[in-house]
């Protein structure tokens, strides 16, 4: 009985089918083994008709309807706003979830879901994808083997290769809370350490309407680790050589780093010099490989019985430090991670 | 009509579904924009019928229900020796066709294949698919707008992994051309020049069972071009530090080389030095863009009725190349490539 | 006349010669061209022969003998507390001057000698070799010229071999005075904008006993440029794996970095991966070409009678900026540089 | 008595102060511990003199003079031809001699040349500096120590900035004994197995004149070793991206690469890609840390009256090789080396 249950695919719903809902939906249509994609559900119907036709599958015409189709797990994929209320009904169904980030920006209301999930105990895993990226694996790795003895300091760049439109940015939490929250996970995930304070310095350098949403473009932010690790992290909305991700954690007997791949491995010499092609484009492409991980833990770790890799608590910190962060920037002071807790 | 037979995706049966053929049909069906996967069919019903539920497609029952699906086009990805009967027959069905390298071992046979192809008229695409690899493109980019000037030396390493199993050995028609002939075709694509003459050396270093077979797992051709250019290829069965395959071509003017793409971008620095992760393992990771990218030409030629840009000269020439090395390895000699024309 | 005075050799002598007087002797006396190496002096009286002896030049008894050799400059290269008396003196005998930094500790005492060579109008030059290096210099070259648009986000790293004796600690100034003031002063040169606003965190991560020398060996310092470009500057006392000196600009249009050279461009592939050579090993080593360049800048600037390339106004600022790192560090947080000038 | 003798610095007079003998009397005068130059002597009186003089050494008159000057060993950078007498005259005054490459063109003459030195038993060593290069010392070694198992492929590129002038060349001896004479020293230094057959081929690519001097300017060589590896050489006389020197040995359980270093470690990165500097100049500069090593190599072995790690069977060899190469170039078959020994 148990072996057949554990070869059976995991049946998973996704929920909402954007340009990342459907991306999702497509892996575990046909790049996760172990799982199967049992139907999708979004609020706009087309949207969720075209996705189901273009993969073959049912389209749920409510949630109600998708959680009927005998899910084991659900993947919320809708926009921000709607992720408190589903996560809640996925929990109460008694389904594993795996939730894109944020859970929610405001601390209160993700209190209330990752309650909820507590509550149901359902497996629960945060969509920090950047945590399987091959590349970032091996630092975090390096880290925790011992190889590289204690963290010191910790050096993660972001700059995406373009800012996002103005009414995107309004809504978005604001730099902190939309861009650097990937790389507050990433300080968390490679050096294994809580933040304990936070100081921020912002500008608008690239696109001068971010000033008018009241947000920034650019940005560095120190971060005081509890073991007194150092972590730097700068963003930017714009790099002109493209989207550039980098992670570099130097400790006591050595230095992990995981820099940006190349579009590809050729190179042109001549006179003038060696030019190696750009970073390749934006994140879809250049995560691609860490989604599809992403999707191979989730699975594993529902099939098995054990805790999904990134939890509530990974789901929770970076949104505090974000709060932190945003208040840092205001008041021009460095700020203690539990006077936003 | 026209605009709309333009719009409709390409129809596309894959004969033959082992390894190479199971991925060319997994990636028509999901990765391929403008094609279809319409049916498959292998003389092995059980391999038939499993990729064709995995797919969700029809698995036909002979080669003539096959071509009854209304296909536009046929892959045909069976063992090399049934190859030339396939391109036949698919010519004469007035379909496109996809074969895989290589047409046949035999010249003669080839031409009657060939032959057959050209006087049906239909597009034709030999799967040298290393030609659509990013980084080997940039190199034939380079070459091909002047950027480096007239190529004056070429050099391309090819190395696997792993030797492949001596029954394999023994019917693949030797490491020239069974390995070496991708870069005989590399040699004549980066170039853009044909090879008139070829002197062979090679050994048994990395498995004796090799000269049992009358083979060779270690070699190392000269090639001189139509223009005076000379290449130099080396091959090995077996690279420890994984699959290598590198090319670079040094010109009047600069030099383009395309070097082996790590499997991620991290490295871990102590005191021993700098260590970066080995290269990706075997052809179906290190190629994969490669094989979507091929499929896209087939696919873009055939919809727009220009030629594919592999065409029969492009499947016939390598293999005489490769019989010219055999002959000068035998007869420890240069040998002149019309000599066995 | 003039003509000949221009093809005349400049004569240097050489003030201090401990490990990096000496270098400075042996640079002048064999390897820039259009200087000679006309007298050293050290009040170690030993120390000056032997260095004499070996480049088989006069040693001077006295500063007074020294300056009677006929000198046109001296360079300063004694231990750092002797700096703002021999400038004056120097300044006062009316020589062109090349100091080693820091001129002081103390900004009083800093000002007095600057204004003395101020009054006395020679030609002065403050060494901040690393404003040379070859790597360096090409990332202030590509922001000067525009290439990569203006400066929003700057990243330093200096990390060394190892830690200095404890005695040497205890007067060196501290960790802002005497390793990062390299780094403060780099962000001045390669932006070319002045630093308004300093937050440091710092910790002892490395050896316990900088702790009881009341300093630290783990820095991470956020600078603000009077255009709201970002600096982050990271310093450690210990990198495991050699030399770590690594500069990068971020600009609206792109991106310039100075990486760490290795000791040779060898690397070994085994199963393991791809190990490269550690970094080479301190200062002396790494920035020797600097060095070089440094004197030829000098001796070009005095010889046609130009402003030497790194001026009063620069052996000045990264002081500032030191200590309101200091301050930073002890009231826990920012400080504005106009607060300490 | 023995202690002071081993202490004492090794009188070194230089014979031939042209380019490469002024680079070698320099570094002997400043950069080589343990060595003294004691005195220079060239036929072209005003170079002897005017060297002399910068250096502050001695000039000898005569060679008898020089041999007067209380010499341990003599550097012989004359011109090629006058190789063979300096080094018989030297050998029978009992010099340690230091020649650099070729001892002669002509092998009779060479032989004749290399047993005075044998009979004479004094040390010897030949200028194959690039064995003291750091990259490619750490090939050898990675071979030498079995870290890579035995070697079965060795890739050797030598490409030049730009062609030497024309009666130069006319002199020279041609491609293979002037400039591929150092590659041909590399494949047995760094595989440690003799060579036993070469087959070149060679063209005029870049100097239409070259052919008029009866030489090639562009040529790929294979060499097969007395244990079955194989080794590519390419020579051209000029790479517009600058000087171009490789080697690589892939072997049973790896590879190791010696790669060109670039002018510096910085890079530029824009939408266009990722900029690096183009390869150093030409080889006193690429090479000068290897000239350093091999006086270091040389002195170190006469003082401690152990055999100089380059042998008169090393000026030997690659002089046979060459002429196998002319030969093969000459007939159009692969060439035994045995038939020119």
């Amino acid at each position: 009985m148990i072996a057949t249950t554990a070869v059976a695919p995991l049946r998973i719903g996704v929920i909402g089918v954007g340009r990342i809902g459907r991306m999702h939906a497509e892996l575990i249509a046909h790049q996760v083994p172990g799982a199967t994609l049992a139907a999708v559900y979004d609020a706009h119907e087309p949207s969720s008709r075209g996705v189901a036709a273009d993969l073959r599958v049912p389209a749920a015409a409510s949630l109600e309807e998708l959680f009927g189709f005998d899910l084991d797990a659900v993947a919320i994929c809708s926009s921000s706003d709607t992720h408190v209320e589903l996560l809640i009904a996925a929990a109460e169904a008694g389904k594993a979830v795996f939730c894109e980030k944020p859970v929610s920006l405001d601390l209160a209301e993700l209190d209330r879901a990752l309650d909820a999930v507590q509550e149901a105990g359902v497996p629960f895993q945060i969509g920090f994808n950047r945590r399987f990226d091959p590349g970032h694996a091996s630092v975090q790795r390096a880290v925790a083997s011992g190889e590289i003895g204690d963290p010191h300091l910790v050096r993660i760049s972001s700059r995406d290769p373009a800012p996002p439109p103005l009414h995107y940015v309004k809504n978005s939490g604001g730099l902190f809370l939309d861009m650097m929250i990937h790389d507050f996970d990433m300080a968390r995930y490679v050096t294994g350490r809580e933040v304990v304070e936070v100081f921020a310095r912002g500008t608008v350098r690239v696109e001068p309407s971010f000033a008018d949403a009241g947000d920034i473009d650019t940005a560095l932010v120190t971060l005081v680790h509890d073991d007194g690790c150092l972590t730097a992290i700068d963003n930017s909305r714009r790099a002109a050589y493209g989207y550039d991700q980098r992670v570099e954690v130097f400790g006591a007997e050595g230095m992990a780093v995981s820099e940006n791949p190349h579009a590809h491995a050729g190179a042109v010499l001549t006179a003038k010099g060696e030019l190696r092609p750009p970073n390749p484009g934006f994140f879809l492409e250049r995560y691609l490989p860490s989604y599809v991980r992403e999707w191979e833990a989730f699975v594993g770790a529902v099939k098995t019985g054990t805790s999904p890799p990134v939890s509530t608590a990974d789901a929770r910190a970076p949104l505090v430090i974000g709060l932190a962060a945003g208040r840092s920037l205001r008041e021009g002071r460095p700020v203690r991670v539990e006077e936003v807790t």
